[in-house]
């Protein structure tokens, strides 16, 4: 029997009626053929974050100023953010990654200091990233992942911060899934409809000006900084045969930019949530995957993967713990 | 300001754009209208799994044959069935009580011992309960509820186990909420199509049998020995100001039941996710509500309840430990 086979088999002799678990199941066998074993184990979880400003945002695409950027890393160390909370409570560790803040931080700050700019550039004006910003963004994503796979870590997730992400996350999921940009355009930290429409006409015209053909000349053109990071990070995630949890709208573009450079990285991904941001369930539905956690949440920083997680523990739990039928001696269908 | 102005007002300043956390922001402020506070806790979550078996059983009803209830019981106390599995690994305290089990179990096993009959009887021939079985019933859920509150616990759930449950669930259905046999009737614990055109049949003849006029009256008649349990146990955890988490199909009918006699029960009730037994996701539509988890479980036991507990601590914890803007000094909309 292919492991897969052993597995189902372990999964259906369970004490419960045949699939009642339901996604959790799927989600066992997933995760025992990544580990490529029946007693898959969840080894120090890890959460990134990735912060980084973006140039677009001086174009009136996001309702917050772009300070918020910088104000919410002092957040995520003062512990006072959603992902803070969430991480704290299921025995997360959360890291958080400057890679491209508009803002020097005090030299004090517990922070992982990986600064690749201050900020994406401009769109309107030029592509987001050069080539050389990219690939140092993605090499710092893959170097974070490195380390927490040294440390005995076995599955991660990311987050981000960048006021203006979602703009940057709509291109790419425009150019690498086909969408329109009114389909992959939302109302992001929360625009009102005649700011929607603005946003539309920014990225349209964004859209346009360039034509870039490669996985990373898309990214670099079209990403930012923190998502290239993210890219970098899934990438590595795969190589050291982790676990990645994916959260919503951006996590859930930079994956796909991922799967274009490797394909096998779908393999290892959980989609943890299904966003409120418009554009994300026709991604989910392009992957052709079913997220566990429907909550109509949309905060970003990796929010709906660290509230995910103890769904993903009780996965392994019942396929660890559980008795069999024949141990528990319980009588099987008539 | 009312509390639910303050608790609004409180959800609203947290570092996150308006409205994000979505279903767990409404969750919040539940919560904190239920508990009058601004600084909910969850204390002491408690599980009371209450195990009968039903007379009905023996009309073919379920793929699985009468002995299993007694021997997941065992499972149980063995610490092999799911329900563990999830209370353990969400630190919900476990109780099981023996209210209706056609079995004498060992007299050391531990298991909270409050038969009130060896089972339901048979609804092809009389009423499930006399009144005086229903009543008694009752006041064990009411007593075992008590019993957690005294112990400092203000978070309740009830499981069922009892081959035959979805049958009296599905008859508790039809009466209250008034849709027809076949659209309350599903596969319950796993039967294929031809058996549950048997199951239909002989649910239409028992429907047709009786009929009962008060809600006590049409409990005793249609449905089982723990359900009648879970429907005292939710009238007490009311009574007391718990919150109450509502599992699947026989939870919400047990549910259903106890509003028919106390409206305000339903203030109380966190539904925890919608179960993929057919009839489920008519009766949420029918409370308006809508649950936490869309896995498509339908194991029973209360182990929808047990794996979105952590969601709940989310809900109360982001609430609790997220800063405000205005401590974080963090930027609100332009």
């Amino acid at each position: 029997m292919t492991i897969k086979e052993q597995l189902q088999h372990k999964i259906n002799n369970k004490t419960k009626p045949l699939g009642s678990l339901g996604l959790l199941e799927k989600l066992a066998l997933q995760i025992g053929e990544v580990q490529n074993t029946l007693s898959p184990k969840i080894e120090k979880p890890a959460h990134l974050v990735f912060a980084a400003d973006h140039g677009l945002a001086d174009e009136g695409i996001s309702p917050y100023p772009k300070d918020v950027t910088w104000q919410m890393v002092m957040n995520f160390c003062g512990g006072g953010a959603a992902i803070n909370v969430f991480c704290n409570q299921n025995d997360i560790s959360l890291k958080v990654y400057d890679v491209g803040v508009d803002y020097d931080f005090p030299a004090e700050l517990p922070i992982e200091k990986a600064k690749v700019a201050y900020g994406s550039r401009n769109m309107r004006i030029e592509p987001a990233m050069t080539p050389e910003e990219c690939s140092a963004a993605m090499k710092v994503g893959a170097d974070a992942v490195r380390k927490e796979a040294e440390n005995g870590s076995n599955t991660i997730a990311c987050g981000e911060m960048g006021i203006g992400n979602t703009s940057a996350s709509s291109l790419l999921m425009h150019r690498f899934i086909g969408g329109t940009i009114e389909e992959c355009t939302g109302p992001g930290a929360g625009l009102n409809n005649s700011q929607v429409e603005h946003k539309i006409n920014v990225l349209k015209e964004v859209a346009g000006k360039y034509n870039p053909q490669t996985p990373e000349e898309i990214l670099a053109t079209f990403g930012g900084i923190e998502i290239a990071a993210m890219v970098g990070a899934y990438l590595e995630a795969k190589k050291q045969n982790m676990l990645i949890l994916i959260d919503g709208f951006i996590s859930t573009a930079a994956v796909i930019t991922a799967i274009q450079m490797d394909a096998s990285v779908k393999n290892n991904c959980i989609f943890c949530h299904s966003s409120d941001e418009k554009g994300h369930k026709i991604m989910l539905e392009y992957l052709g995957v079913k997220p566990l956690l429907h909550l109509g949440m949309r905060l970003g920083e990796g929010t709906g993967a660290a509230v995910a997680m103890p769904l993903v523990k009780s996965a392994v739990n019942f396929l660890n713990q559980m008795s069999s039928m024949e141990d528990a001696g319980v009588s099987n269908k008539e």
